[in-house]
């Protein structure tokens, strides 16, 4: 199978090269190093050291007995995505070039217009150059658990059947994004859902949890993944798991009651797999929900804690005032049968990632420790930048949390 | 009160500049003059000339005595409507300045990436814009009834309540929405329906009908507001009501069964003045359907078949291949309760309505003439373009448009 990945360079995308090289399929990619300058911009740097992308192209090619064909730029540039589709003409167009962080995209109006060009734009040029190069590959979007926001309903995946004055109809399940960001994820499945319906591309949609996880490479470190731990680019529990290893407390926001879904590094790249190795028929648009389990912050931060401490780590948490606008006690039941009916089985369990993760994590004390000040937000929902303060643990937030 | 109007040069700008200035309104606005370039584009023009923006503005003040502040400039420049809005502090900001043919944005992947920047970076720049200049004024945005498509449900004004597998919610209604151009309005909405989330904002969203209508000033022909005859630009009605005044066949596309709601040009006015009289509260999101009736296109061109007969014009009609991807036969029952309750009163009967249009017309025959090759339509919803051909009249077209 022939995969283009768009945004290839990044936490997702290197790792999901790797994986699916390994099992045989013959990988090509796009990316503008984006990424890397967002990260940097943000004060930070991946904690794991990442190679330059030739040096990732050798290690590559060591490792695999093939090359990854590699094209440089911008997904907002139509030509470039066109000629390369019409280059590759792939079997399935991965993408994963979006600029991924909520609060990033609330910094402030430049940062939310950036966002809605770099996401929006960028996702029309990948469907109209699959229309001209590649009408028949599988398109396969990366959106995200959080275009649903909290509803005070159960999440179908994608749509749902419902009755209203006497009539039935399925619909698509209405979206209440909490950030710039996740609406521009919501602009994008629109999008796509249009363009399938348009002219009969074939798209599935993964409404993806929060991923965690090292994408260590046993042997060759030019083949390691990103790992942020910054405000904007970290993810909760990867900043949780930097933040014990280096006896700094775990900071979750506010009352630490919001509940998400996640998954670890692992199983979104069996995911990702299993629905390439499925892909739809022509003109559907498929939308998948990708998450092992709920947690609340707080029981993560508690799962960490615990781990940390049967590692030997003095493991605290301090909440801190939360940044963004969100309710903090919501019902949240979203649905995940889709992907588990095409085969998934999760990899592991919560807690043995966790200690893998602080196991990989120990290697690289030094580079923590070095950008140990991004662990506290500033970037607040309301456009003021200032720092967020301490605040007590709520007596009952434990009980609450479940 | 004073009232800004982005997009002030178009068909319902100048119509609103001049309606809400005649009941004492202090009016201000920008424009590009982007609808002048794309009626152009589409090798067409306004089939009632209208004046250049100084000459409109002269004959503003001749007529009512005061001045119109008048900003040439782009609302995808951030500083621009920023600096206006601070210069005006206007009481609300009607937003007219988007992008409005659904077949424009259907051209080619230039003409949707445009339509995409133009209307969402726009949008986004209006609502950081009043955040930061006038954060207690009301935005009165226009959306569409197309945002909403056609499910099989009656359509409520913006949200519905739903039970779902027990449980109860207040939802935005799913949009699934026809067009390039219409999507881009969804996403405007949801833009429009955060912002007033995160930062209080007032808004009242119009999801405005098909309008028609000749907007002539009695006495003063440099007031006159355009009227566009192209595929694009000119809309249903309009582009009837111009084929009858030259013996052109009226031109329904497909079966002509498709229903839409419908209304008036001056109704369209008193509507959105309704709107701005009774604004909003602090950080509440207002959507109002806004039209008058729901027609199919057949009974439409019906009606404007036999308003042209009693006037003594011979008028036919001939369907032509429909070049969009749409269902032609489907339930529509919209609610539009809203603008009602704040006091709108239909202000004439459609039929009324259609008369005035085909005399108003009468003195422009020639305008209409010299432009007659825009009726045949050659932009399609599969992104070639190739001129529809003639369809014979389906015998039951007109039981089943019922």
């Amino acid at each position: 199978m022939k995969v283009f990945i768009a945004g290839i360079d990044g936490y997702l995308g290197w790792s999901l090269a790797r994986h699916l090289a390994g099992r045989g399929a013959d990988i090509s990619g796009a990316d503008r190093f984006l990424r890397r300058a967002w990260v940097e911009e943000m004060g930070s740097g991946s904690v794991v050291p990442i190679a330059p992308m030739p040096e990732r192209l050798d290690a590559f090619r060591s490792r695999f007995g093939r090359d990854l064909r590699f094209f440089e730029g911008d997904l907002c540039d139509y030509r470039f995505v066109r000629d390369a589709l019409a280059d590759v003409r792939p079997d399935a167009v991965v993408h994963l070039g979006e600029m991924p962080s909520a609060p990033y995209s609330m910094i402030d109006v430049d940062h939310c217009v950036f966002t809605h060009q770099n996401n929006v734009i960028g996702t029309l040029n990948v469907l109209y150059a699959m229309r001209e190069a590649c009408p028949d590959a599988h398109l396969l979007k990366l959106g995200t658990m959080g275009e649903y926001g909290t509803p005070n309903l159960d999440i179908p995946e994608g749509f749902f059947t419902v009755d209203y004055r006497g009539r039935t109809d399925t619909l698509p399940f209405p979206r209440q994004a909490g950030s710039w960001y996740h609406w521009t994820k919501v602009h994008d499945s629109n999008n796509v859902m249009f363009a399938c319906r348009l002219w009969g591309l074939a798209a599935t949609d993964i409404m993806q949890g929060v991923v965690f996880g090292t994408g260590l490479d046993p042997t060759e470190a030019r083949l390691n993944t990103r790992f942020d731990i910054d405000q904007a680019f970290g993810t909760t529990i990867n900043r949780f798991c930097a933040q014990a290893v280096i006896g700094h407390a775990l900071t979750p926001y506010g009352s630490g009651h919001q509940r998400r879904g996640f998954l670890p590094l692992a199983d979104s790249m069996a995911c990702l797999t299993l629905a390439l190795d499925h892909p739809p028929g022509e003109g559907e648009y498929r939308v998948l929900n990708q998450f092992q389990e709920v947690y609340s912050v707080t029981e993560l931060a508690e799962k960490v804690r615990a781990v940390g401490n049967r590692k030997g780590l003095d493991v605290t948490i301090q909440p801190l005032e939360n940044p963004r606008v969100e309710r903090e006690d919501h019902h949240y039941n979203p649905d995940h049968q889709g992907l588990r009916d095409l085969g998934y089985e999760p990899t592991t369990d919560v807690e043995t990632e966790l200690g893998r993760v602080l196991d990989d994590l120990t290697d690289h004390r030094g580079e923590i420790l070095k950008r140990q000040s991004v662990f506290v937000p500033d970037i607040r929902w309301n456009a003021a930048r200032r720092p967020v303060s301490a605040q007590p643990v709520a007596d009952d937030a434990m009980d609450k949390s479940r």
